[in-house]
């Protein structure tokens, strides 16, 4: 079961359906702790090698990888590469689980499925 | 018309259904060249006084909002809150339309839903 993500409040009750949780960035004027919130998970985003790293878990047999899956196509030293997946985990946007040797990590769907669900808008009328 | 977005190629060909544009993060390996274009627009976004300049300006009568409308709710002064607008249209997340005295900002649905698109995730089999 992923862990609960925990900066991003807006997530912490979803359930399968995001769509279900989350007001839209459009409807309504943020208050400035939801705007705090959803920058905080945006940020952990907002990086070209964590969406990178993103893609490459999500792409990976099983929907999961450990950091010596990752390091050789995205061509960052390991220490990189973890760091990134601690910002990843840390955002709710990533799960880990310590398996022998190795941890295993793997998308939190309902984390990304919230965001989307936020940033939905709706067509402006032809003016 | 919205301004063509800048810095999200992703984007530059959507059309009403931002749907049909753009990749799932989590569909294949994005290329560094995606990743880097999609982590600027993002970081456009990644920002508590950023997100709730859109909602408000979303919120707003008509849908559109001058920086004399934007200052007093979020409590920034007018140079702050044109930095951050600036910010915003550059990513192509606004329309600026000067008019008169005031420039008028709009949403660019376009580029929120394209967003939106590119992080929506199917649910992981149970395991």
């Amino acid at each position: 079961m992923p862990a609960a993500p925990t900066t991003l409040p807006l997530v912490a009750t979803a359930g399968a359906t995001a769509g279900a949780c989350c007001a839209p960035l459009t409807g309504e004027p943020l208050s400035a702790e939801t705007a705090a919130a959803l920058a905080r998970t945006l940020k952990a985003l907002a990086d070209p090698a964590r969406l990178r790293l993103l893609s490459l878990v999500a792409a990976h047999e099983g929907g999961e990888a450990c950091v010596c899956d990752l390091t050789e196509p995205l061509g960052l030293s390991q220490p990189t590469v973890s760091h990134h997946l601690k910002v990843l985990v840390e955002a709710g946007l990533l799960t880990r689980d310590k398996r022998g040797v190795w941890a295993y990590f793997a998308v939190v769907p309902e984390t990304l499925n919230a965001l989307a669900a936020v940033l939905v808008t709706p067509a402006r009328p032809a003016s």
